[in-house]
């Protein structure tokens, strides 16, 4: 690496944690269809963000993630009353690391580490403690406070006025390329975890590197 | 209506012209995945339009249109190479009309009749050219001096200043629920086309008719 990265930016949904373990509390839900319920669900998760962010009209994303889930059983014909729906909004407070995760952040301490997340500081406070990371990130970063969702510049810049370490000097990991393209643009170096072999999208910029699962970073960075 | 509507506002592309329309020269040249990769298409074009509006980097929606395609061909193993992406871009400046559209219009005409598209100036004139609508719409507005895509309201700001109408008195017309949900946020009356019976989006605003067809339009006017 040719400059020194002082700080780590990790993307929280996606990344750290499998949005879609939560397929398993779908599927006994509604047998059948718990994994296209998991990726309608995501896919509608993130364009409300994108588009409540464009049209100026921030609720903060536990709001955004029950609309999404309403949504999302009303296309499949699943009937979702309000007990069914508070059952899988607790379960996307329990999202699954994936499995390397604390390893890889283990070895990766001679960084600050941060995550920096669309989700509210409630929902990441039960996350991070759920899967006991209390102690593993100097910094967990909530776009609440901004009232706009990635990939708005100033969510990026929020990180760096929070780490108080220049732009260039931050890494920035996500599995989500829409996330590594807004890091990318903002100024960050960015890693892609690309687990499951994707194409990457074209939205005019890249990765510095392209991992396939997060124990690959710390190779990375000596 | 208890309010006068003064202009119509419409939609381009899905709302006046098949995006799916383009899905049979997919299939000639890709066959069995012509819909699939229409239909992929769609969403990478969208995605893209609201994730650089996001980022801060437009570029024109013919450039969007091209990357969507070009990922989607990467994603479904499809071969496109540069004839091959020409003659798809082509379609795309030859959309059809959906059927009722010419009839639907033609008996609007006591109101100001406007497009407002995503679409690059070039695209939606060869498009309302090649349908033959040159002299149906007192106005089409481009996005493309704004350099933001819909839902941005000042996309909506554009119509009204053109039009030289008050948001109150403009009608807005789409089949595209995020489009209406950014015009209603905006302080337009809307109308949506919800030609294949699917739910509305959860994005905090609704219209004022949902409606099968265009040609159910004029009646809701009266």
């Amino acid at each position: 690496m040719s400059a020194v990265i002082r700080a780590l930016v990790f993307d929280a949904y996606g990344t750290l944690f499998d949005v879609h373990s939560i397929s398993n509390a779908c599927e006994s839900l509604f047998p059948g269809k718990g994994s296209e319920l998991s990726r309608l669900w995501r896919t509608k998760q993130l364009e409300y963000t994108w588009l409540r962010s464009l049209m100026g009209r921030y609720v903060e994303f536990e709001t955004i993630t029950r609309d999404a889930l309403i949504h999302s059983c009303g296309v499949l014909g699943l009937a979702l009353d309000q007990s069914l729906s508070i059952v899988l909004m607790q379960s996307y407070r329990k999202l699954s690391l994936f499995p390397e995760v604390m390893d890889a952040l283990g070895a990766l301490n001679k960084c600050k580490l941060a995550i920096l997340s669309n989700g509210s500081p409630s929902m990441l406070n039960t996350l991070v403690e759920h899967a006991g990371m209390d102690r593993v990130f100097d910094t967990v970063i909530s776009v609440d406070e901004l009232g706009i969702f990635k990939p708005h510049p100033s969510v990026y810049a929020l990180a760096v006025q929070r780490l108080n370490v220049e732009s260039g000097e931050i890494g920035f990991v996500s599995s989500n390329f829409w996330d590594i393209s807004g890091a990318a643009s903002f100024g960050f170096r960015t890693f892609w975890i690309n687990r499951n072999n994707v194409p990457p999208d074209k939205l005019g910029f890249q990765p510095i590197a392209v991992l396939r699962r997060l124990d690959e970073l710390p190779a990375c960075l000596t």
